[in-house]
């Protein structure tokens, strides 16, 4: 494809689809929960913001590990957002082989809901879970946040074109 | 609060959640629709991917101003992902005082759905609006995607702590 010549009119199969999903941009963040049915937590990168009334954002979890279960029977969840110095802990919870160590490099607190939240977070977003529908092989959380903590000066870090973008402060 | 030290355990409110909010970096995007309706085009980077079977993307637009009807009623959209070089066009559609002349400095091309596909984004999907869930002061469009356009050369642009932050290729 010449550069600057969108290849547009091409029927759409999931391939095309991935790769164009591969250049919105977002967030890297850790989707934690603790309770009754467990505690885990995962790599996600679809996180969104809803309304500041009330103070909503929606996570999309995919149902096929079966994991995420233990989101919806905790009924709580963290939205914590990854800093620019958090690569290897990203990829940390996105490796099965590593889930029964995953929590024990990183300092973890809590704030409300007892889900587990990352210390040096560039932000955690403590959430009750509310309404939960399915869509394909998703489900979208949408999440009632009851606790932030933020700490700014650690930069922010985004998934784009398939690579890590550390931004900010904590970036150089 | 000194660098590196969360604030954590202050009772939350709407300016702490902002707060929060604005430290989840996203991509920048010009929503579009036309069609009985009427044409219109507003920035945001409220949206999400959600599945690829079938792809499926969600777009959260605020009710406020009453013209996410226009998107409702057309039950079309193109989520045009804004490259590097777009900061100008992305204050343009967020602009109330631009909205006559807003689609007058870009070259604007169709697709399948006839929604406004910006000829140099990222990346442009284009989508028939599905099932619609309102959550406070704001709607989450559920869209299933029948057509993209990318251009992968020219870079992204993602907000994060109030400010854009050009990447890849076309940061330059």
């Amino acid at each position: 494809m010449a550069a600057g010549v969108p290849d547009a009119g091409q029927p759409l199969d999931r391939d095309r689809f991935r790769e164009a999903m591969s250049l919105l941009g977002a967030a890297v963040n850790v989707i934690t929960t603790d309770g009754p049915a467990g505690r885990h937590g995962i790599t996600a990168s679809a996180v969104c913001s809803v309304t500041d009334s009330p103070p909503t954002v929606l996570v999309c979890i995919n149902r096929g590990s079966g994991r995420y279960r233990l989101f919806r029977d905790n009924g709580v969840l963290c939205v914590n957002v990854l800093a620019a110095h958090h690569q290897a802990l990203s990829n940390r919870f996105a490796n099965a082989t590593e889930a029964a160590t995953r929590f024990e490099h990183d300092r973890w607190t809590v704030l409300t809901t007892g889900a587990p939240v990352l210390a040096d977070a560039g932000a955690s977003l403590d959430c009750r879970v509310g309404q939960v529908t399915d869509v394909g092989t998703h489900s979208v959380f949408f999440c009632e946040v009851v606790g932030v903590a933020t700490s700014k000066q650690a930069g922010g870090l985004v998934w784009f074109d398939r690579g890590y973008h550390p931004l900010g402060p904590g970036a150089g």
